[in-house]
């Protein structure tokens, strides 16, 4: 029988997505034996994540800084917003170096499946930054899945009032594939080939 | 980009076995996005583990005290000793309360493949704590494996001039096992040791 301890940080574990109780209890020994070279480094890191990040009251992206380091970042295109369901996409756009804007992160995408509703999301952020004025141009790069193109649907209903060019990724997306998954070529000519809705 | 702070975290968690960097990503943006819920509770449990747990300097078992629970049970019987690879071992004898004594970890089994010498693992301190005289029964408690059983055979050989019964764990049909289904070294194992009904 294992300590408490050991127990309640088997369970947090298992509680990851893709770890279960089994793999979960083999990463706490693993941890148990390597104190030193991987339970010591592993909480330095959490602690530095829960310590250190917030989430940036303008466009939704995990930084250090509030507003984050491209909402801040005066080089970047301030008239271009890009729409995203998560602070992933934001990461993988940002690997590809090719979108020159800024970001909007809503939390998630449509779901009635389970039960996401748009003001579960940060629609009417993204409504009252375009409401603002200064943008030109919003890009609605959601995941090329079913919710996800509901949900650009949806967006594009709520903003058509505004004098903006709403455009999403070109289908150079694979159906079903998730921006997390592809590779930054695709990216790319997606990003490249973006069209009006 | 993500932040240095993600990037930390994301390569720690990818080095636990049973995580790679892609799905140490998906864990890391679970915990970021439940901040409350999922990061806290793990970093609690981290530190939690880290600054109570220590190993018993007498069995090698990891509790938070020094002797462990185990070796500090009066009611536990003396006399046996029950010898595992690892601390897992211990805690899945544990969990099925059939084992009346007390434990020695070895922390690992010999392997010539791996370069594990005899000197890597706690067989000196095994062989110490039988000296010391007390002990009736040593269970040899090692996996089924061909490491598992080399590093057995050692160990009798080395505890053969001690006075003490020297026994291991019977192979046999798992419960519930189908022969049809078994590997023939376990049947072979099972042949062998028959017993009269």
């Amino acid at each position: 029988m294992a300590s408490p301890e050991i127990e309640a940080l088997t369970q947090a574990l298992a509680r990851l997505p893709g770890l279960g109780p089994r793999s979960a209890r083999r990463a706490v020994l693993h941890l148990l034996k390597k104190r030193e070279a991987a339970l010591g480094p592993l909480r330095a890191a959490l602690e530095a994540v829960d310590e250190r990040l917030e989430t940036c009251a303008t466009c939704g992206n995990v930084d250090t800084a509030n507003p984050c380091a491209i909402c801040a970042d005066p080089r970047r295109d301030q008239r271009s917003l890009c729409v995203v369901e998560e602070v992933a996409d934001l990461w993988a756009l940002e690997r590809s170096r090719l979108f020159p804007g800024r970001f909007h992160v809503l939390g998630g995408r449509l779901s009635a499946l389970e039960g996401i509703r748009p003001e579960d999301l940060a629609i009417d952020a993204l409504v009252t930054r375009i409401e603002a004025g200064g943008i030109d141009e919003v890009v609605l790069a959601m995941n090329a899945t079913l919710e996800g193109q509901t949900t650009a649907h949806y967006l594009a209903d709520r903003i058509e009032r505004f004098p903006v060019r709403v455009t999403q990724l070109a289908h150079g997306l694979p159906v079903g594939g998730e921006l997390d998954y592809l590779d930054e070529g695709t990216l790319a000519q997606a990003l490249r080939a973006r069209r009006p809705v």
